[in-house]
């Protein structure tokens, strides 16, 4: 089963002297972030208590959308468009902070937003690896 | 990690009779052919004789668009909006099978493209194999 | 203020014989309706009694993710790849009648609901009648 | 015929103190610049020597991304969430830009290119009004 590494690893061009494995695990970790929090969104919309959870529905839905474009700028990088990539990254980390923060208050109760905050932290820190790693 | 699957048992409402694994499977192979068609697109605009892969760069940009909204709109499936969630997985399987055709052409020359072709074949399958069980 | 058919205007390849003023007509409507149904998820979800808005959140937000696609479609469309176009123009039109039928039920309480029912209908309009014209 | 102030508008909640014609005016340039980049990438891939587009093809598409999620996450601004949304309007500037200038260049020679350029400045600026303006 071909991986994002696979993938990374066929292009022609240069990709610079950035960690090939930390641009792909952002990347996955962006396609499972934008992935769950679509499912918490909805499964927060099938509760009974939905306008308990409306900031969390909100909430899962920027983060999705910050997330699947986030990843395809990741797989879109070249060190020539870095600065772009780095702005949306760390709108992308805010994004996974900020849903993961409220997903933890309805974790005890909510088995989808508990492992929504985890798959958005893991993005957070995916995001925060490939900064620290001189994007 | 949290997979797919394990969002989709967390859903508190009725997702009807449909196979969970084949929902599941469907939007993973979804999220990998958007992912694996936006980087064969990237790695095609790379490519030195560029002009030759016109045709493949904008079918993987409509199949990485296609695969990204199905996997969407598949993660929300319930059984009311089983009309449209079918009329979308038809148009994934399309555009997956046209995007394959034309990366296979490509296959022997660009590695990419023959990644490309087998994510886009696997998720033809995904989306076949849920519309054969009566989506 | 440039237009999308000003934009079509100047594409350099071969549209075939489809009318391009339908063409941009569907990209246009594509791109207000999705826009309209994000912003009517997001009221409902504001709304004091938001449980009874469920369903009509998610078809906003069914229906918003497909219209962006499709106008991204109809954008690149070329006769080549027409039945790919095709099938997602239908996919388009159930998504705006599935979202407007919704939508209306709601229009005598949520001016956003009305406003939104008719962006879909104006969309699925636009839809249908490119499918007449033989696309 | 519904604008994105009407449905700004309807909204039944908080949208603080932010100029609400600035955010309806954001939202509309992102969705104009979102499209016109889409056409631009599309136009460019169909030219004679569309290997010297490759780096306006990919800033276009980058560009088109970031648009299409910046006016998502601008339509469901509230005030609670402004650093999120500040950090993405950020982001869509500094895309714009990028593709702005990069389009420039090709401008004298393709009039798809002209026109993108000004749609992206046109976006740009009015994502800066909007940061000007104390998002």
């Amino acid at each position: 089963m071909t991986t994002v590494k696979d993938m990374l690893r066929t292009y022609p061009g240069d990709k610079g002297a950035l960690d090939g494995d930390l641009l792909a695990r952002c990347i996955e970790e962006c396609d499972r972030c934008a992935r769950t929090c679509t499912a918490c969104a909805d499964a927060c919309l099938a509760e009974d208590r939905v306008e308990e959870l409306a900031a969390c529905i909100r909430l899962d839905l920027d983060c999705a959308d910050v997330c699947d474009i986030t990843g395809r700028l990741v797989a879109r990088y070249t060190p020539d468009g870095a600065d772009l990539t780095r702005a949306q990254v760390e709108a992308c980390a805010l994004a996974c902070a900020a849903c993961a923060a409220e997903c933890e208050r309805h974790a005890a109760e909510h088995e989808h937003c508990r492992l929504c905050a985890e798959a958005c932290r893991a993005c957070e820190q995916a995001c925060n690896d490939l900064l620290a790693a001189g994007l």
